[in-house]
């Protein structure tokens, strides 16, 4: 398969999804009222001819997840909305958190109307999600408490990510790699997780088939995590859209960094000092970085949790046409395809 | 029934249902892992000895519900602890949002631990209400997509009620009487609705028992923001907890004001005057509303529509002692007996 046949896969599978959710998605910002529809339209990018809405991956994932087992997309619809809904749920209220300004190349949403605005109209997303879950009949209503976990484990993950940037670079109460695996797992693969799994479930799927999509799900969000760290300090501003070391500016705990630190030793405290010094030269911090094997390690552990995917996929013996597009769908998570 | 013998009726339902839902309160907030526990826990005032708690009006009505048609509070258990949840992410998020630095007599949760551990925490609790509430059986679960449905009523009540702060007092786009009644239906008695409607059918009520508990958790949420409206004017902040006229220097669009103010003509125009004056005798303001009526007709909606609570109690056949722990709770709420 070729990298443009991969797009082309890609491209029709998101099309696909969002053919099928985007009547959900709209509804549910309907049945919110003039103020809150304005407000979840601007953040979807409605409103305006051009703006980029999201990439529609989870939604993607829980449409081929029950096209895996045997089922269709409509039958995924719901599950597919719910995990859109929390997903932008979770970016409003995170760009708050962050103070990001900007979302999709465009101001976010607290920054054009404000934090009060853009908290209430977040928390109507997580309800609605449940609404539309909770309202498509009874094997949806049963993928309800999958949600309710996933969301849990989300939140948790974030807290668990800004609890990190306290944290010493070394010493006891450095942050482990066990615990980073434990953050990105939360806080990428529960929600993937949820969208692969309810897909598969409202297409019927069976207990070991949803666990195989679990463990699917959680080792592409590791994978995700993995490779964005790369990315955050060795990418190109020009495909990633992110300034270049933005990671390393910003005193980010991402993996790259906790593995190079974790050989210890007088390098490692060097580093350190580096990190922790405002006017460090950025190009030589991550060329230390990568010298003490944090990129190579971060690297390995994305390819690790591919191959796990790949092996969970592997046992699902998916229909080809499917398989090839839930592979696309991996790739442009991992950013193999753009 | 004395005042008296009210208190201790009262007393003793809301034992019962705190003993019935503390339970699924704290396994709730433990499972979100120790910084969210923390954070949880100093929200409820569990970490503290004297702390003052909630009232559990909502946990106490799903109990009573339950036990009005036949079945008991332990049936009702996940509902009333899903209200509790609700009520307390939102109680968490408004805080935020009117930037109110105390909360039961405690600085609330955004001013002790910041904004977005305040943000994480109230999405924490909202997940949780249905992760609680669709983990405990088939019949609870059948109550999810109503639990869906109150939050948000009670987001875009919160919006309308912000919406308001904006409008002029007087001409086409000043708060008409029918805007407040759908805010104040929305913000407080579509909560009330749940807490009351899962109880009763987490104990197997029918449909029209159903409804006419929906009837009464609205009337009772809406006789609750009128006699709310007139104790933010006249109230003694002895019992209330807040300054006296508090409502008219935050030039709150409240009942009385905007029922003065739809008589119209010079006196309102004059209202309206002193209204925007951050220099006005607050004392005079509330002469003013008083004497064009404001006062007597929000006590007037607030008798009708407690006369709809007690007309959808007849309807139901209530056991006598449930009954007096109704009229009890239903006392409480509207400040009859502290």
């Amino acid at each position: 398969m070729t990298a443009m046949q991969d797009h082309d896969v890609l491209v029709e599978v998101t099309r696909r999804a969002r053919e099928l959710t985007d009547p959900l998605l709209r509804a549910a910002v309907d049945r919110m009222g003039p103020e809150l529809a304005g407000i979840g339209g601007y953040h979807f990018g409605w409103c305006e001819t051009g703006a980029p809405g999201g990439k529609s991956v989870r939604p993607a994932l829980a449409v081929l997840a029950a096209e895996a087992v045997g089922g269709t997309g409509e039958q995924a619809a719901p599950a597919a909305a719910a995990v859109e809904l929390v997903h932008n749920f979770s970016l409003v209220h995170d760009d708050i958190i962050d103070h990001d300004e900007r979302r999709r190349g465009r101001p976010s949403v607290w920054a054009v109307h404000g934090v009060p605005a853009a908290i209430l109209i977040g928390d109507a997303l997580q309800a609605a999600a449940f609404e539309v879950l909770l309202g498509a009949g009874p094997r949806a209503s049963a993928t309800g408490e999958r949600l309710a976990v996933a969301l849990r484990e989300v939140v948790v993950g974030q807290v668990q990510d800004i609890g990190f940037t306290g944290r010493p670079w070394l010493g006891p109460d450095a942050v482990t790699r066990a615990e980073y695996q434990a953050m990105a797992e939360a806080k990428t693969g529960a929600l993937l997780s949820f969208a692969a799994c309810a897909g598969a479930e409202l297409a019927g799927a069976g207990e070991a088939a949803v666990a195989a999509f679990d463990r699917l799900a959680r080792h592409l969000g590791l994978a995700f995590q993995c490779t964005d760290d790369v990315l955050g300090i060795w990418g190109d501003p020009a495909v990633t859209g992110k300034p270049v070391h933005g990671d390393l500016r910003e005193g980010k705990r991402s993996l790259p960094v906790i593995a190079a630190l974790s050989t210890g030793g007088s390098a490692a405290a060097e580093l350190a000092a580096l990190l922790d010094d405002p006017e460090a030269d950025l190009e030589l911090t991550a060329r230390i970085v990568e010298d003490r094997g944090g990129r190579r390690f971060a690297e390995q552990e994305a390819a690790r949790h591919l191959a796990a995917v790949a092996a969970a996929l592997d046992e699902l013996t998916v229909p080809p046409p499917v398989r090839t597009a839930l592979d696309a769908l991996t790739g442009s998570l991992i950013g193999r395809t753009r």
